[in-house]
């Protein structure tokens, strides 16, 4: 009995879904903490990785998160693959569906490529990532990163920063966040924040400064210095005068502000190195964390309901 | 105590070998469709493979098949290799061998490849397409499907259509449906079928729809745009118009014939999707089937003889 | 309890240390060549490989190596990785043991990258070869082999030939020989032998054949062809003249000369054919070695001390 069959993205899930998958995080993460980090859970079990953009960190992460449970992962390297022959993406998903896998981790470039793979396969569909849709694991590792140190989210102020525009992470984030009550603001260059966002009831700010006090969250996002080269934003050097992350422009918040960063970061860009590697960055805490919400999502997918930690 | 050492070629085996190979593929299936798929069978044995060519589905039907059998699978990534080093196939292929590999899995742009490594090596060779000259078990996957579908193959009537000249998938097919019986037509343009293989016992012709009566069987190779670009055959629209196969092409056979194409497929072009994706489409239950009878090929090769499904 | 945390170099390792890894190497290599080769010693443990530079043989036999022991091994793939984005080499390293790898086997093409990460990881490190630095389970597997056929090396002669200046391979050789006793001769023409290597107590040489009387081990190292098109030594033809090693040049050493390659070789111009395949090439017996050793040197890493073979 699955609770559901895919993970899309957190637009679709309740504040009930969203909290169960941040609780069975919980003894996840004490497994994948012991000297012994393995789970007879998913013996037998197939779970394959697509990625069709390249990527060490949410690749690996899944990689580890199956292995733990005791599935069997396989990994489709996209680049030397059929893809190539010009083969369809769907009928990709089907083939690997007819060889038995019980679920396939998907990173493509098309946003809505994850949903529609799983409205076409019986298989479960996790979504690492589609265009600049949704990316619902990262978003989940950050909440659940930020509740294991803050407690409930509800009323706490989350600051997100930097290319929002084209930032799936972002999108995810400011879904989870807003259903379990957070207040959110995104702030960035006019560039770069999608104005229609506002209508999911954050807040859209240029001025980074003027909205610091108060935060308890502020998640710098990675800059993708392409598109800087493209002229999308002034320079780097004007970009982190205004919004680059370092200890001096956090004092304003008031508190000992949580600093994430979904990475690989741009040391002294969007972030110093002070500030990452501080009491306050979060950012190897996100990794551990990310593989624990993978685990939590794997197991829920392929049906777990009983306590895990055998 | 082993059946055989090596599969390179259906060529070179009896039709009580290849039967028994069907024979012990069909509990492997059921393992597979199992909700844990995993054997303990050939825990603690390695099995490699060596790609020298681009495959998705081939690669990864091996792997899983390795894997429900409780082997451990190691991929020797041929791209990022010592090959770049200009070493030998032989001596790549004698290191893997000195890892204590128990069994290597070799796809080799030249023909002979796979012969050439089992000649020289103690470990197992199984041959997953070499040159223009077999792909075995492509074609045991083939023959399984028919089979599972129609039984006994004797007098069956299966056409082979499309370019059949630079097919190892029709070459090893040619082989295994003659032997089991069948009644075998080649049918493409006159540039893609090799007069030579006539001397098989099988009929070659450039008129598909003449030999469609009575058909029980229609396997559509996958047609290698690349060649078309070079003026192998006319034009696409051309190809399409005498040999692709559709749902109104195929009333002809005046039979409920399976539609079979190894994948990947070029809806439009050799199949259409009607067809594809219609009951008489086997291209999925194919790729299941792969799994199955790899799983049978390891387990044989590796010295299986007992009952299998524990 | 671990013996040490990290494999970075033999140079400091002690005599006794390098003795224990290679006593313990003994067992492992049973096992290796059992019919069932599976140890659950390490079940639950991750191993991750993180290889910048292009290799089969050693990142295949440490995938191997841990597989037997029972740990989960997870292959970085650099090139599709991350560090296309720019990320530091420690913000990788700390990014995969975040994420709970237990050891990291790293190449990298700058001469102390291993050691760097070392003093920055709480995670094991092993050295799988930094630039012209150290590749010390390569020297491991050489003295392995050459204990198990000459028994103690003390006062035995081994000639290492080629090109000793671009080689980690001899400089790692050079420490574990001279730790354990032998005497050290280092052969090459003059613009591929560094004179700094004197100081560690080996004997520097041009002329091969003057050094061959008397020597239990000639070890070739492996010509990179692509040096000399630079202008590095004069032409193949003459280097193969002078250092080439044949049957009919090994019989100055009156004795039945045991002959050494890491591989791959490049046959006719380091060694031929005669000399590797025969009775007293040790090439393919190094690389079983080579899976032995490195299981040797996983298992004391994650704190094996008891007895490993079941």
């Amino acid at each position: 009995m699955r609770m559901f069959k895919d993970l899309l993205g957190l637009e679709g899930l309740s504040p009930d879904e969203i909290r169960h998958i941040l609780q069975t995080a919980k003894p996840m993460k004490e497994v994948l903490l012991r000297p012994v980090k393995k789970l007879p859970t998913l013996r037998g079990k197939a779970v394959y990785t697509l990625f069709y953009e390249a990527s060490t960190r949410t690749k690996t992460s899944f990689e580890m998160a199956a292995k733990v449970l005791g599935a069997d992962a396989v990994n489709i390297g996209v680049s030397q693959s059929s893809v190539n022959k010009g083969e369809s993406l769907l009928d990709t998903a089907k083939t690997l569906q007819a060889m038995q896998t019980d679920l396939i981790i998907i990173r493509h470039a098309a946003s809505g490529a994850a949903g529609f793979l799983a409205r076409h396969l019986e298989a479960g569909v996790i979504n690492a990532g589609d265009g600049q849709h949704e990316h619902p694991t990262q978003a989940l590792l950050d909440l659940f990163t930020m509740q294991e140190k803050l407690g409930d989210l509800r009323g706490k102020k989350v600051i997100i920063v930097g290319d929002v525009l084209h930032s799936r992470v972002a999108r995810s984030n400011v879904w989870g966040l807003t259903k379990l009550g957070a207040e959110v603001v995104l702030a960035g260059p006019p560039t770069l924040l999608p104005p229609e966002l506002s209508v999911l009831g954050v807040k859209l700010s240029y001025d980074l400064d003027r909205e610091l006090p108060g935060a308890d969250v502020v998640m710098a996002l990675r800059l993708q210095l392409e598109r800087q080269q493209a002229g999308l934003f002034p320079s780097l050097r004007e970009y982190s005068r205004s919004y680059g992350l370092d200890r001096a422009r956090l004092r304003a918040t008031g508190k000992e502000t949580l600093i994430l960063h979904p990475g690989p970061m741009n040391r002294g860009v969007e972030i110093a190195s002070d500030l990452a590697d501080g009491p306050q960055g979060m950012v190897e805490e996100q990794v551990t964390n990310g593989v624990a919400v993978r685990m939590a999502v794997i197991y829920l997918l392929m049906g777990g309901t009983t306590n895990v930690v055998a």
